[in-house]
């Protein structure tokens, strides 16, 4: 039996397991795809406090290293279902059922598809959701870049030192991102902005060669490019804690300040939940409070099973 | 006029410069005694994930660069008084006045101490005011925890698993402690509770080695111990805030997640506010949504004044 089974080894899930781990505590880490979660996946870290700058897979290496040290055992496998209402918690992946005593969940977000024609198709062919995972690909090349938030602004830079050209396509007719992101994007002269732009359909043969962008007129028009980066943001991954866990339509599990939720013994922590602001700093946080209440609620069950 | 005037320069409020000057604002940052604030008197911090160890003065000497290097101003003055409810902000210091579009107040909490011979002079060498903190630096220890409070309780519960033997030293003849928590305490083998005794002296040579206790009739003995947490409590420093800013009747500020106040403009982070658990990453988690909301505070001003 496992004291704490987290699931998901982000900011929120590794910075849970050290504060478990101290407590004495046993502590499984599950997770579905890289640690570090989608900070493994930034390419430079400015705001994360200790670090000037960092790369988010150097990051994810030492915290990662953190954990390890202090005992906590990482697992690679995807959870598939779950069964929390029981004193004794069942989370089953596709390779092996786990039995714990406290489970918190801190699985992130994925992140949000277009849904436009040819996206799915092309997906790992020229259309990708990640620029520090595949940018190296398109040296040289034309790409565009589809969204006018902080991650879309963030790949445009990154990718401008890399590509030939790059085309940020922004529904809007100003961008989102921080005003320190913007200027740092309007120095950057191999970077075209496609304003109240809308992409809509991804062509190509056995890659991508071209993109329909509709204008604001709702005209048309199709364009050469190589890869096409899609930056539209994230969304929650709780489809299979529905009925049990309590989440809102949106999906974002509904928690207060304590990562406590309606079931004992099951908390919330980091972007998985319904919070104001989701940094590293803010998963952290969550982590360590997540933490906390697990070693307390594991101390009290402890007790219980004496008595 | 400052953008965003910061009062405290511990990790709450260093993570808020760093959010707010990314976005372009201007910074002053007010600290009455040392950057850092608690962190910086922690000892040995391995709880606060990216750095698997290290010092409190140097993990806040990192953090001071890392803002200072952004532009933040850091200004060492104690404030006197405050005008917070205009649209400008007016701040005096014992030098100076200073006037701001909006103020987060990040001042963290004082210590209680316990004013015994000693324990000004071990402190940090034996003598410790966080058992989550310091724990882990006397394993299979002896140590006393001076208090019968929550904190003190907790601290007890936390070092059974790490330490040899934990004494609860207690003043009254009962633990003040939450039903729960006593239980809890109750059920570890390795928990002694010295009740109805003040510590009244700690002693060592380079490093703590004994303490006295008195007992109730006033007879004093020396007991050989590894270290002594004093769990007394911090308290809220937020006198010249009262009758502006909202707070609780132990004079917490009382606000929610979004580190918002009752005076827009106005905004809290850190161990100052009522929150469930008090950590560097809590702090600052506390300084990035802060940060965040302050930013968005001076920018729609902005839009105001413009329009």
């Amino acid at each position: 039996m496992i004291d704490v089974l987290i699931i998901g080894a982000g900011p929120a899930g590794l910075t849970a397991a050290i504060y478990a781990l101290r407590a004495g505590l046993s502590v499984v880490l599950l997770e579905a795809e890289v640690y570090g979660g989608q900070m493994a996946l930034t390419n430079e870290i400015e705001n994360y406090p200790g670090f000037k700058s960092i790369s988010g897979s150097a990051l994810s290496e030492i915290m990662h290293k953190q954990v390890s040290s202090m005992g906590g055992e990482f697992v690679f496998q995807r959870v598939k279902s779950v069964n929390l209402n029981g004193n004794i918690k069942i989370v089953k992946t596709d390779q092996k059922e786990y039995h714990s005593h406290a489970v918190i969940i801190a699985n992130g977000l994925k992140r949000r598809t277009l849904g436009c024609r040819g996206e799915k198709e092309f997906s790992g062919r020229g259309v990708s959701y990640c620029a520090i995972c595949d940018g190296a690909f398109f040296k040289g090349k034309n790409v565009f870049v589809v969204g006018g938030g902080n991650t879309a602004v963030e790949d445009a830079i990154y990718l401008s030192n890399i590509c030939k050209e790059v085309s940020l396509v922004v529904r809007k007719n100003y961008l989102r991102a921080e005003k320190y992101l913007c200027s740092l994007v309007e120095g950057k002269n191999n970077v075209k902005r496609l304003m109240e732009s809308r992409l809509r359909e991804i062509k190509g043969e056995s890659i991508v060669n071209s993109a329909v962008i509709e204008d604001k007129d709702g005209n048309c028009r199709e364009i050469l490019v190589d890869g096409v980066f899609i930056a539209i943001g994230y969304e929650p991954d709780n489809e299979i804690y529905k009925g049990q866990v309590k989440m809102n339509k949106d999906m974002y599990f509904v928690s207060d300040e304590e990562c406590t939720t309606n079931i004992p013994g099951v908390f919330v922590a980091g972007d998985c939940r319904l919070k104001p602001v989701r940094q590293i700093t803010t998963a952290t946080a969550d982590g360590a409070v997540a933490g906390s209440m697990a070693i307390r609620y594991v101390s009290e069950l402890g007790t219980k099973i004496n008595n």
